[in-house]
């Protein structure tokens, strides 16, 4: 007997079809299947009823949900799973359908149409550097929609960091995007002064979500690219949030300079990234990440933690801690200046 | 301690992200990323080499695909999975690498772009029926593609219905594509004369490789549709493979008829499909496929056993057996006249 398996081709014919898992999470965000679902439409004909659907569409849909994870399916009747009701229910306050309009957008997935060529050549074919390339309104979809899936690792900095209520913080958030990272804070420590930096189209998002929190008046903003702004100085905190893994590492740490010079006596620099072990395969997601900064940059890369670890020393940093979120698959790294 | 796990988005990220699975893998065979493995290039900087890629696009996409299980990867040395060299080294005999050209053709893919709006109609938005349109070019591409994924299901049909070599026996092969079911047929049994029936762009395909295959001879053609073709009459087997999954109930009944009528007394209709369990949700690949067929056709579905019986017993068959295969995710069913 030997303990060989016969060869299947499953995993090759899984895995061409696997846009096809993309597609099908899209379309039943976009009817809002889960919500329906949650609200008590339990088979084809009330789906399809509450989505506007064709009921042989809801049905081939739902099943396929299934399969892939996202309903269950018990004597025909169709429930959420507990992911499912947490983040796609709409009325759920982590709802995070949303995040589709940026995992999806036609930039992101531009950069995947033509693969092996950004292999051949090392990084990523779009015109401008790709999703680096000055104002990319990529970065205003992003803004408007990963709010919600960030939620967890700006209230674990905001923990780490925050200070205590009432000591006043002086905070620069770089790339603040749709500004929760900052926010967050100034919600947690009422002394909390946050400056957001980030492209003009972009700080209109975070200054809406400022004000929706009722902190906008704490909340002053830095136009323009990271490494050409002034960032001004004696910042307690800045934040690095989904940043370095753009850039190459020179460059990271042409920024992590400035970032230290821009920092207090005391001061810290918080980068979130996706940090994959050193075997750079382990844990699946921050090491498939890489393959997005390939598609989607020149020389950005998931880096490692001692990799994170050097181009921070080389900038000057006297060292760092690292805090792996529980809950979402990235790390925060407290940098000390 | 609650047996319940803490809500995590990591299934939803990776589900969005799953269309990069199909590009990397894509990628990887386009570059011949495999056979360069096989061939002893172990490291990213010997593998860019072979394969004309950057060293860093190599160990990047190389990464990458062990974390989706096409590589493994020991002491920073990457090596073929047991299926990877099975299947995607361009020198075994069941290199498969070449189906991406189908599975991953536009055609196929373009009815995934909006499902939604195919969920909301009920089919395919595709102009003129999708992939069921008359002479849609995607056909030429099966036909060149996927001859290779089909051998296990072509030697079991053979072996199934082929008869004794040397007896006489009359072979139609309805949307012959590749013809590789019947060549197969016609290669175990020298006395087996094979009709194929196809589109004349794919006719030729056909041809070719019943030339390649030494069976020319006893290989004639009918061109057209199969619904609206003369089939002649007096067959002792009539091959339905991979074709009525395409069309509603209906339309495979009203076919079924006319191939009951074409059968000689004795003779046996043999139908390859993904037929998903009763629950429709189980195994995954054939219940998967129902996706496929909503996005790229008007009416088609993946039919369980019970309903493919059903369409057979209406149009006059007297009596049906399964056989799933071992090694591919689908079923074939013999049904006698």
């Amino acid at each position: 007997m030997s303990a060989q398996q016969q060869p299947s081709p499953e995993h090759f014919f899984d895995t061409a079809n696997a846009y096809q898992r993309s597609a099908a999470l899209k379309a039943a965000v976009e009817l809002d299947i889960f919500t329906a679902v949650a609200e008590g439409n339990t088979d084809a004909p009330s789906i399809a009823a509450a989505c506007g659907a064709s009921e042989r569409g809801a049905r081939i849909l739902c099943d396929y949900l299934v399969v892939i994870g996202f309903l269950t399916k018990e004597g025909g009747r169709y429930g959420l799973t507990q992911d499912s009701a947490f983040f796609l229910d709409r009325r759920s306050p982590a709802y995070m359908g949303s995040a589709l309009d940026f995992l999806l957008s036609p930039t992101l997935m531009a950069g995947f149409e033509d693969l092996a060529t950004a292999v051949r050549k090392g990084g990523s074919q779009s015109p401008g550097g790709g999703t680096v390339a000055p104002e990319n309104p990529v970065w205003v979809k992003f803004a408007r929609a990963m709010a919600p899936m960030m939620m967890p690792a700006a209230q674990e900095i905001a923990r780490l960091v925050g200070g205590d209520a009432g000591r006043k913080l002086k905070v620069l958030d770089i790339a603040a995007g749709h500004g929760v990272f900052g926010i967050t804070l100034a919600q947690q420590n009422p002394a909390a002064e946050v400056v957001a930096l980030d492209w003009p189209a972009v700080l209109e998002v975070a200054r809406e979500n400022a004000e929706r929190a009722g902190v906008a008046g704490r909340y002053s903003v830095i136009e323009g690219s990271a490494f050409e702004a002034e960032f001004g100085t004696d910042y307690d905190v800045v934040l690095l949030t989904n940043f370095l893994h753009h850039f190459d590492p020179p460059t990271c740490e042409q920024l992590l300079r400035k970032v230290r010079a821009a920092l207090a006596d005391g001061g810290v620099a918080v980068t979130l990234e996706f940090v994959p072990d050193e075997d750079r395969v382990t844990p699946p997601i921050p090491a498939a990440f890489s393959l997005v900064m390939l598609a989607g940059t020149p020389g950005g890369d998931a880096y490692t933690y001692p990799e994170l670890e050097r181009v921070f020393t080389n900038a000057g940093f006297s060292g760092n801690e690292r805090h792996p979120l529980t809950g979402a698959p990235q790390t925060i790294i407290v940098s000390h200046r």
